[in-house]
């Protein structure tokens, strides 16, 4: 089952700025991958040691430096340092547990995502932190591990695809939001297909793990809604960013991605809708089973109950018993609860039980 | 039942302004038709290969392109480069996954609506999504297949019926807005209907095929509620968009279409209304069935439970039983048996069960 | 039934302003009255040819003209064009469909109102159309048939009642407004008289007729807020009015009508909060008297299974059964079955069911 | 019961202005009580006749005046006129049936509270109106009967305790005021007490009675809410009032009351939604004591239809049953049931049922 | 259980100023410590006479006065005078029932935050009111009882860790606000293994007594977020307040703890969705149960009662029942009895009850 909350209360009590790592540890070693880009270049390096390898990037080309790994705080401290970041920024970046929100700093902009996945092999959604900071001419873009969403961003770097390579580090911020805004809609059709067999197995078969997976399920979106729903506030903040920071052609293509995330946070909605009617649908049904299975009870009982008193009857020792006599007396019985019976069946069939 | 998402998912990761068909391909040729028109002529014509017959058209008259059908990704491509749309917009044509809006670009509006009907011989909705542009003196319209809601439209402008002769390209865009809002009460009256006849059924004759229904019908208002919602806002910044692109004249009639929205939104809140209360209801009915079904068993063994037990009494084997030697024994065991059923029925009369 | 929804659909493809009589024929014939008056005068007629006799209103009188009956288009549409309306006003106008809304054309104000009466001798609320319109020193007011709910303010021009021969076209429109919404208070008490008797019977007697009664009952509060809800902002519309229209002096009136409007609302969600909650209640109830039924059926049924049981053990015809030849057999099973009532007994009053 | 509508509907049809009593009578004479105060001196008289008695007030003391009674409508009528009051005005002070509201004349504020007592020996809530009006120097409060509310405002002022004498006009209204809001919290206390009670009713003992409790209580707290909301947008009017009229100096006190009504709204709105919970947790016992008894019936008929079976089978009357004449026969039988009887057991044990 | 309300009716009727200690007293004796410090210098003192002790502060250092305790009315008076606090802010210091709320008094803000801690032993969550004053160069702190929540802080200011030394009266106030606000997520942990432990419960194994837990949680949190809730207008407020009292250094910081803020009642909203839907969870449950055990009963009593009806049959004591003589009769019966069980059995299966 999703886990709703992280050990967020470890940090209570220390300064602001204090550097701690609120997540588990999702890669070994962390991997940082450097790109230099202009429209005819392209540079790509992996680089292991922190802070000789960062030199300042210059004005002429787009930096963009991917770490993939949060809890070396030494080496996050470093970057920190070297870019000026504020220490609270910093602080954000390695505790995992932060709402999508964007934070204009004096000279860069702060966003974070939360990126969803569904985990290969298993059936949950798993969430990781994105911390992406725009500074002039260089994107620092902050993961859990180094997992393979901005690999098609990469690609197009790498060939020149779209028109990547001439726009600004503005867009490269735009490539990697929409990136992980387009890998929301993987997730959505994941769940969507969950809500779609789930809500056939409540109306045609309920069964106490039907109930169990619709809680499940409408845990696991409420979860993807915490990521999903803040990112609205986030993206038109990009749109009305200072124009120095987010060109005014780059904002159009802001606009394509909060379009997408209004459309994603409609989806999620509507299934949450769907998820939320399916309890009251559950207890319509099991009322509905419960109603029939009654109605078994009650029509066998009021077909034998009269038959077996009277045959009770006819089982009493009493000593004058005129009809024990008759000869015709055992048939005239068996004829007499044929009647019942019919009369009985014929009562069901009036109240249309059966 | 209705789909509530399109395979959106395949489109991650490529680079903006890819174009991809998303949607099902639901016409075979694309039909293009040509009006040229002012207040004295009129030119209808069906162009087949797209780019040389698409000429620019002149100041003088109002140009209306209709374009059925989207899945010929490079006829679209070739008309969005001649008439110079933003990249973004020509994906957004083609992906009929989107929501209602309205943007405007640089010397165009861009409008998306979503054409509402429902598929003849069967009872479902079908919605088909509409891109209107309006551009001076033209406006564009792509409809995923050429239906015929627009027929209304090309009538009064080759008869000249009403002042859309006179009036301009904006004009032309609010007929056609006009045409598709008008056909969403179509639309509602159906679901009106159903909505009667399953809150009879619900009352009346509560069966899981009704729950069925209910829920189906709840899918559909929810899935209508989500192509008409939006478009209040898309009519609202119409009313308030830059009046070069759209006329003060013609804003009173947007005002008019604007009307009309709220007055569909309004009609599809009250349904939703009316389906939401209907599971509570069907619960209540199933309650109050159920408990009609235990009243009758409860009666039935209420009245034969001490029946039979008496009966059993007397069917034991004691020797030394006196009753069963008295004359008036047999006798005097009904009566009593008798006296038992009629405590009983007053009893129940008294509970007001019977 | 209340019923929802107007053939709206038939206006479908239609150009716009287009006059349509939508709704259904309340009267036979269509009544004009004209009142010309000022502080000293007051001239009342009634007319019956249009054109003619609608001379245009000078500007030292105030003229009030009240149109009962839309069904006669051409009459409509001759007025319309006597006092310059714009064709979607008039096309409003026959359209009896339309919500509660002011529309500020140059020059006029259109107001749109629903009047609500509690039907005669049914127990229905009907709904009615009341449409007017002030130009400068004319009030013309259209309503579906010429119901009495104006006959106060006529009665008051008539007597020089109050403060309406001193005051201009916008009172005149103000009393109007005023008669309306004073209605409206009937018709909440009326429905708020059904509210308690529903809720008693809820409680009291829950039966499948009270359960529709509900519904009936929700439906028609439904409709009613459909009518009474936009008023608010068409109220405070005409308080903001271009103080040409609408004078400082008369605004105060207005911001009476607002309270009162307030008012009316408030009552009207009380009203249905009250009956939302009275669903729950029902089924609250329901399972109550579920509740206690059981409880006889499973007394009932512990107290005769063992004492059944009993009884058949010594009807068994086992050759050797020491009990049967013993003399105090029979009367030692007889209180050894007292005995056991008495327990089962014991135990439903420790249980508290008895 | 609360009575939730006042016979507000006789008013429809009057000219706006005429005087009618709406409400009950709750007083026999009408007493106004008038106190003359400065920092130095206080004057306080009973006056019976009305109009000479209320001289004008002059500037350099304050002057307050209160009505207990509002059925004498020339009187109240006479007051109006010589305070100058606007008809209007004087109409909504005698129609009880208002919503707490600010109305701010020409020369002077109007404000309507709605002071709310328990009434002794009862266990209702009772509603008074009471309106406040703020001109220069003078505050005239009117009460539908002569409540001890103001008794500590009049005690204060008698004996020059806090503040009161120095400050003016604004600060007796604020005092006026903050009576009545912090009469609100006795009834809140009463009413979360009761809250309280059901609660506890509701999960140890569900019954109808407790059921029938619940929703009056939710009646009340529908009605007192209807009478502490609006009151928060009156005290902030009274915030933003004009300066001439609420010295900048009282508007700190105003905030406190806000404060307190802010409080009071929170707390009731906590009642609320803790009585709206316990129709579910009512629902839910009834539910889990009806499958409690159910468990019951079943355990009951599990154990005695086999052993009445199986005594049945040795009860027929076959001339050819070896079993019959077996010596160990019937202990045989009996061991047999007891074997029955120890499976079931067991069976229940497992299922948790006992 | 959380008691919701405190006695807040013991005020009413008392002039506004006036101090009475609303809460329980939590602590016997009153502790005052008092801070100077600056970059250089830290002196730290108890304090045990009011009023000598609090010299004025100098413009040099910061002054942090912390007074745990708030039953000594004459003592807050004191401070009050010596400090020039308004009266009415002094009142609501002893007040402990208010909500959190930001004052903009003269010269000084006022913050009134709620502390919350999970009793030690106990399970309950307590509440503890925490006001805060901040003056130019000084910090007052008004706590119920002198309770460690302070203590990191007092430790940074003591041993000058992190920037707490080097900045100003408004760093520490927003140090003392992010004490209490990460206090939040020690209670929301608590509180989210409580949902946990309670959401397992009512799937597995629903009991009354997990229908009180999830009643005595909902309560807990709705508690909670009384305190929570109004702190986010709290802390925006301090982020917008005059830049002479808060530093555009500081706002950064306190932007931080607004995301908190966010943040915790983010994951409190989410709990009490949790919570919110466990009631329809247990009831869908119950329902189960109830429907399971309702099948054993019907498959138990269509089985036996028709066997026991046959034995019964063959029990009657008719002279002429030819069967009764046969050979074969008895094993006929029981191979008879066998085929009526197999055929139950078999329609049980049909119907997936078995």
């Amino acid at each position: 089952m999703v886990n709703l909350m992280k050990n967020r209360s470890k940090k209570a009590g220390l300064p602001p700025g204090t550097l701690v790592h609120i997540g588990e540890k999702k890669t070994e070693t962390v991997a940082i991958t450097v790109f230099h880009y202009d429209e005819t270049h392209c540079e790509e390096r992996e680089v292991s040691a922190a802070e000789g390898a960062l030199h300042i990037p210059s004005a002429s080309t787009v930096t963009w430096i991917n770490i993939g790994g949060l809890h070396k705080l030494d080496l996050i401290d470093a970057i920190g340092r070297q870019f000026q970041l504020h220490p609270l920024l910093v602080e954000d970046i390695v505790n995992t547990d932060q709402r999508p929100k964007l934070d204009d700093y004096q000279g860069y902009l702060y966003v974070v995502l939360k990126m969803l996945y569904p985990e290969r092999g298993h059936e949950e959604i798993k969430v990781e932190q994105v911390s992406l900071i725009l500074g002039p001419h260089v994107v620092l873009s902050f993961q859990e591990n180094g997992s393979d969403v901005f690999e098609p961003v990469r690609d197009r770097i790498r060939h020149g695809k779209g028109r990547i390579r001439q726009a600004g580090a503005d867009y490269l911020l735009y490539s990697l939001v929409d990136a992980i805004v387009d890998h929301y809609f993987v997730v959505l059709e994941t769940l969507g297909e969950k809500v779609e067999v789930l809500q056939d197995a409540v109306i045609r078969n309920p069964k106490p793990e039907t109930l169990q997976g619709v809680h499940v399920l409408k845990r696991e979106l409420l979860f993807v809604r915490r990521s999903i729903w803040p990112l609205r506030e986030v993206i038109s903040g990009l749109q009305r960013a200072d124009s120095s920071m987010v060109s005014e052609t780059t904002k159009v293509y802001f606009s394509d991605v909060y379009d997408h995330t209004i459309q994603a946070i409609d989806t999620l909605e509507t299934l949450r809708e769907m998820v939320s009617g399916m309890l009251e649908i559950y207890l319509s049904s099991i009322s509905q089973r419960t109603n029939a299975v009654i109605k078994v009870l009650t029509i066998i009982a009021t077909i034998f109950m009269p038959l077996t008193f009277i045959a009770g009857v006819y089982g009493m020792n009493f000593e004058y018993m005129p009809e024990l006599r008759w000869r015709a007396g055992y048939p005239m019985v068996l004829v007499g609860m044929a009647v019942v019976v019919a009369v009985m069946l014929l009562f069901f069939r009036k109240k249309k039980w059966i």
